[in-house]
């Protein structure tokens, strides 16, 4: 096990701005920026959280990949519709801002939705899709990202991983947060499974040959091999994930005239990656009285709580659920980070003079 | 291999229409039906065709557990939204009316769309985001349905396999059309294996523990046994497929204040079975302009089908290719039938004084 430290959100948020505003990002902006990673962190979502900080945007925007003044333009709007360009900025400030409008929008209009060509990774998908959770609304939001997933047939990584996000409200103990990318797994999930030495499960990924294996060293995506989509081979229907990956493309990058599958770039791009995200606004009002409708979501999750359970299981899960229970136990008790993601935040602090000095909470 | 007769189009029409006529149904929805079904046999999706006519619908309503005169009523209704009672009448009736009011609303306003309670089965969930895709927009169609599915660490039948459909209109060949389920595989593959007394994949469902198996006569939903969602089991992340399954619902049922999970029924129920439908319409031009995004559409196409190829894969398809082949084959060749479906609609014709009259067509 890896050691776990624990912070307090107030003081990470402290050194992100430091860190974001040290590197030429707006306070305004490097604040949702993280908004953004401290959610990810909080919900137990490590790979999307403060470990990007630095290598991801903090690395992109020094080497001058990435503006970090996000210098978006709106290119046609309309009361329920936008057209975004992220002008090669923060994924998380461009998308925060467009799911501000939509909201807004979607409150006037019953509904508004938005795409976004030519931004960069916007951290976890279900951010944005609470937002129009928080405000009584249905949301929806998609990203598509660098290959990583061959599709059905195929044996290259030409797909991403292109992870789709909906909410909604609910009265009781939590509402419905579904926020999955479209691939059987993430990449790091088959990492941990080679530094382990371990077999993967039949269904995550394919060799350089397009043939499903069992050995996490045959899947490097770029090199040779790939992952497989949601549902794994043919036979499982992994179709149907890679069928989804490409809804993801129609939204977020055909939609708004941006890069697509092999177009888009992961982190080490000296150009624009390209990435492409689309965000979608449903007020519930529009349709029926909200709180009749959270009612509604909790007596769907009570049926499913309620419900028989498989032999030697305890519980049945609603989407979102585990993240939320994360959630409220790391309010109380800190933001965890693993020490390498520590001692990374505290290199890539040196390296432009902000220290990281933030001292873990004591338990 | 089933004996497979073909009929004219115009000759099964015909035989549709003086069927439901006869029962009561208009004749101008009877005509929306017959499109429905004839639609999903032509595509090649033969268990959501003509098969359903006297068993399903046919049935339904000479027994009065349906109403033929599909009296639906718009309970709320804004520029973009619509909330309907389908007045558990016709599927198909009520949402191509639906889908035709969202039309002309996304037409007029950027987007709009439409949720449905108190229907029944719909027919295939394609035909309805087409409708919209012909338009030059982008369709969304969904149904929750009778359930057939485990939820994740559930060993009963708890969730529909409700399905969704996405299509995007292009300039070349084919649009993009993604018609699935969110189980990982249709009822009717796991009763043709029992059939044929072969095993089954890992991963398409579980005993009446909540074991996967490979026997599929251990899967009896409402019995014993369930689908599993698609992904499979947890490991393979099927918690995707019921996350994206519960998607269905909170657009379908909850936003519509409709029956969902094992509140919906079956054919075979003698009262209303409460599925319910949602539809979603996205102005293309209200974002940038058609030709260019059909073009963007083709453009993604093109990368994919010509990516790497895994060994012994001769294609790599977009989802919906595999049926727009087979209605350019079946527009050409006649509406293929299996002889056993062709005895029950004979048989169902007779029932109510409708001979089934079509002669098949000479080839």
């Amino acid at each position: 096990m890896e050691t776990v430290l624990r912070f307090s959100r107030a003081d990470l948020m402290d050194f992100i701005i430091r860190y974001m505003t040290k590197i030429g990002v707006p306070e305004e902006d490097a604040r949702i920026v993280g908004s953004v990673l401290l959610c990810a962190d909080t919900r137990g979502v490590e790979s999307h959280g403060m470990q990007r900080l630095g290598s991801y945007y903090g690395s992109r925007i020094q080497k001058g990949f990435m503006d970090p003044l996000t210098p978006f333009k709106i290119i046609t709007e309309t009361p329920t519709t936008l057209l975004i360009d992220g002008g090669n900025g923060l994924g998380q400030v461009v998308s925060h801002k467009a799911m501000k409008m939509c909201i807004a929008k979607a409150k006037e209009n019953g509904m508004a939705a938005a795409t976004i060509r030519n931004s960069n990774h916007y951290g976890i998908a279900g951010y944005y899709s609470m937002m129009a959770m928080d405000e009584g609304m249905i949301g929806i939001s998609m990203t598509n990202s660098q290959p990583l997933v061959a599709p059905t047939y195929g044996k290259t990584a030409i797909v991403g991983t292109n992870p789709i996000a909906i909410s909604a409200p609910s009265d009781k103990k939590y509402p419905y947060l579904l926020d999955m990318a479209t691939s059987a797994v993430a990449y790091g999930k088959i990492q941990i499974y080679e530094k382990k030495k371990e077999k993967i499960p039949i269904g995550w990924g394919i060799d350089e040959d397009g043939n499903v294996t069992n050995d996490p060293a045959k899947i490097k995506p770029g090199g040779h091999g790939a992952l497989l989509p949601l549902g794994g081979m043919e036979i499982t229907a992994g179709y149907k994930g890679y069928g989804l990956a490409l809804m993801v493309e129609v939204l977020c990058s055909l939609l708004s005239g941006g890069s697509f599958l092999t177009q888009v770039g992961g982190p080490g791009r000296p150009t624009p990656t390209g990435v492409a995200h689309f965000f979608l606004c449903i007020n519930i009002e529009a349709f029926r009285p909200l709180i009749d409708f959270k009612k509604s979501v909790d007596a769907m999750i009570e049926l499913l709580k309620t419900s028989p359970l498989a032999t030697g299981r305890d519980e049945i899960l609603v989407a979102g659920e585990k993240e939320f229970e994360y959630t409220k136990f790391n309010f109380e008790h800190g933001v965890p980070l693993i020490k390498p993601i520590v001692d990374d935040l505290r290199a890539e602090g040196d390296k432009i003079g902000v220290p990281f000095d933030c001292k873990p909470v004591i338990e």
